[in-house]
């Protein structure tokens, strides 16, 4: 009666609870395991060469994209501007910055390469305007301060970039506004401007790689890891001997998984923002995935938040679409925690939260946006999650032991390939 | 006339600003400067030797604190007070936890100590009765998990323990609350429970450690830093030739001494929790300091919350107060950003930014708080900032140009030993 009762409901900490941890049974060897994962890393590497561009799909002339550039070239390029417009001046033409169009409508989502690009709308910035005349002249000072910072090579943040010039910029919003034009007129992403945003990522598993200099063992980072450094143009070198990389939403699973050592059981690199994805994360992912050719797998909340998170590092957010092709990481795999999942694993009812109004609208809406419809597999998950109206954290897999994450529920949905 | 020009307003990208930057014809030579910080740091390992206690001063019956345990003795402490459970039930008087009162009545800030403590009042928590059932209940579940935690030396976070029984806890505050309950009853800190705090500080410069057994060289940590580890009792063997602790409010600031390797040239320790200080980086400063013996020196916003901050790390928060001897560091000087030196240095009016009603009636608060009293240099800078009702981050430094920070500012303070 007393073993019945034990198999009915999980116990989160009996010391013998391996026989009775749901799911725990179906667990095969990790030899098995691990050699369908070297299946994965190699389809992975073989499919990643081969990643299409806008001018394989002749959208160049039609689109705008920036890329990354060093700082000689951005030297140059402003150098180059400055040129043409002294030229524009004396020719009496007076002079003014073209600037690509950054608005949603100017924004397409190209479904081949699965991500949001811009189109090639752009306006005119006149100084003799009486509109534009402010906006003319703070942007000529962003790119005499960026042009000082590609000459020193330092990288500073968008907030010291404000304070040099508080008079003119009035507030932050006017001088980052200005900053994203300046990407896009020269053409080369933000962080080649050696404008940083502040870091939060953390990387712990089978890389290694150097940050200015340094060489970074992250199989020797302990439990707190290897913070992601805010330049990645200071990130090199990089080596692994990793079959995937497991790229987490939020800190409590990827500390179960830094503490449990997981990626010495099934070797991968374990990357995580804390959340919302900031630049420094979402680079840092995209040259791994590049660099390793490794297939990515996602481990997010079953709501709709993990979704859109899961896709601001698949296909990019429409704030920063100029730059999709170098913040996006393509071919992510949604792992988990999925709406199905909940039933599957018997997650019990107390452990789902009912989803709010505004959590039901954001699915909806998700339901609506290209790059979901594209993954039938995600649509279907999705529809699932709107119907039941039940969302779920990762840590509601704490209901079966604290290590049930670790222990059975990733082997097994690595072990049967579980991802959509 | 265009030098004169030059030298009155500061030119922050000038190639040759060197000679024109305020302040920077007062710099000594480094090695100056070092040999006064040689001084700095021998008086505070002097000093800090003798930390008083709460039985030093006789308050150890009067004040209730708690303290380090390792996970054995948590274990025997829980099945100690199981045993003294089951014999009150045995004996007919039911069974009831004693648990030390949190509230704010029951703390008291002690000016010898330099931080707040808990005094002695205690409640009981009896089963049988309608009022406290639930938390009697809620109080035994948390201590058969914290005894399952200690036993397998795992850690988990806050949210992970509440997910194990949502149908008791009902919501994470319930458990939270408890937790800390726990923690007096037991008269052990919270990261003896095994229970973790999301990790957010960074660490780079002159500090070797080991986390989790791992050795970690933070001059070998590129511009991203080494992320603080989130378990402290896993963290240890701290080796360094620092002269001193640099602890940084900011990401900004921290990225941009990091940058520039601002501890090569001026050994020592750079830390910041990125914002509010998080337990583990507390925990992190206090180990440095009582390990290391080094002086911390702090570089906050000019502004309440910059120096509310500091009083976090220095003297504790009100709601861990329970923990105070372990979560603070003492003797931590103020650096800068000071309310003098907004004129001191010259801040451009437009750097500025004026106080709200609320800064105002924050600094006004912390006027009355006895840890700002008993220190009356931070009395005066207080009074500044509230008179002049003006503010400034440390980031108006770069109205100066972006390396004013590593390159003038913090070398003159440091050479002029001026900290309050």
């Amino acid at each position: 009666m007393s073993d019945r009762r034990k198999r009915r409901r999980p116990d989160p900490d009996s010391d013998s609870e391996s026989d009775t941890r749901p799911f725990k049974h179906l667990l095969k060897p990790d030899a098995t395991i691990l050699s369908s994962l070297r299946t994965l890393a190699s389809s992975a590497a073989a499919s990643s060469s081969k990643t299409l561009t806008l001018s394989d799909l002749r959208l160049s002339a039609a689109c705008r994209e920036v890329s990354d550039l060093p700082p000689s070239a951005v030297q140059s390029a402003i150098e180059s501007l400055a040129v043409s417009l002294a030229r524009s001046i004396l020719s009496g033409q007076g002079f003014s910055f073209t600037v690509p169009s950054r608005s949603s409508a100017n924004q397409l989502y190209v479904p081949e390469l699965d991500r949001i690009v811009l189109k090639d709308k752009t306006s005119l910035r006149p100084y003799s305007s009486v509109s534009t005349v402010r906006k003319t002249t703070i942007t000529t000072r962003i790119l005499h301060l960026i042009h000082q910072l590609c000459l020193k090579n330092i990288h500073v943040t968008k907030r010291d970039l404000f304070y040099t010039d508080v008079k003119l910029f009035q507030d932050q919003t006017q001088s980052d506004a200005v900053l994203d034009d300046v990407s896009c007129i020269l053409g080369c992403t933000r962080s080649s401007l050696n404008v940083v945003a502040a870091e939060k990522g953390v990387v712990v598993g089978r890389l290694i790689f150097s940050d200015n200099g340094d060489m970074i063992d992250c199989t020797k980072m302990g439990m707190g890891g290897k913070a992601i450094p805010p330049n990645i143009d200071r990130v090199g070198d990089m080596k692994s001997d990793a079959l995937f990389i497991l790229l987490v939403e939020k800190d409590a699973a990827y500390m179960r998984l830094a503490e449990d050592r997981f990626y010495n059981r099934f070797p991968c690199i374990i990357v995580t923002a804390k959340g919302q994805p900031d630049v420094a994360t979402r680079l840092f992912l995209r040259k791994m995935k590049m660099e390793l050719k490794l297939p990515v797998l996602a481990l997010v909340d079953s709501d709709p938040y993990g979704l859109k998170i899961l896709s601001v590092y698949g296909c990019g957010s429409k704030n920063m679409s100029y730059d999709s092709a170098n913040l996006t990481t393509p071919d992510i795999k949604w792992l988990g925690i999925r709406p199905s999942d909940l039933d599957k694993y018997k997650i019990p009812e107390q452990c789902r939260l009912p989803m709010t109004e505004q959590d039901i609208k954001t699915g909806k809406d998700l339901l609506e946006e290209d790059f979901v419809k594209k993954n039938p597999g995600w649509v279907e998950e999705l529809n699932l999650m709107v119907k039941s109206k039940q969302k779920a954290e990762i840590q509601a897999l704490s209901s079966f032991g604290f290590q049930y994450l670790s222990e059975v529920y990733l082997p097994l949905k690595l072990q049967q390939r579980d991802w959509l």
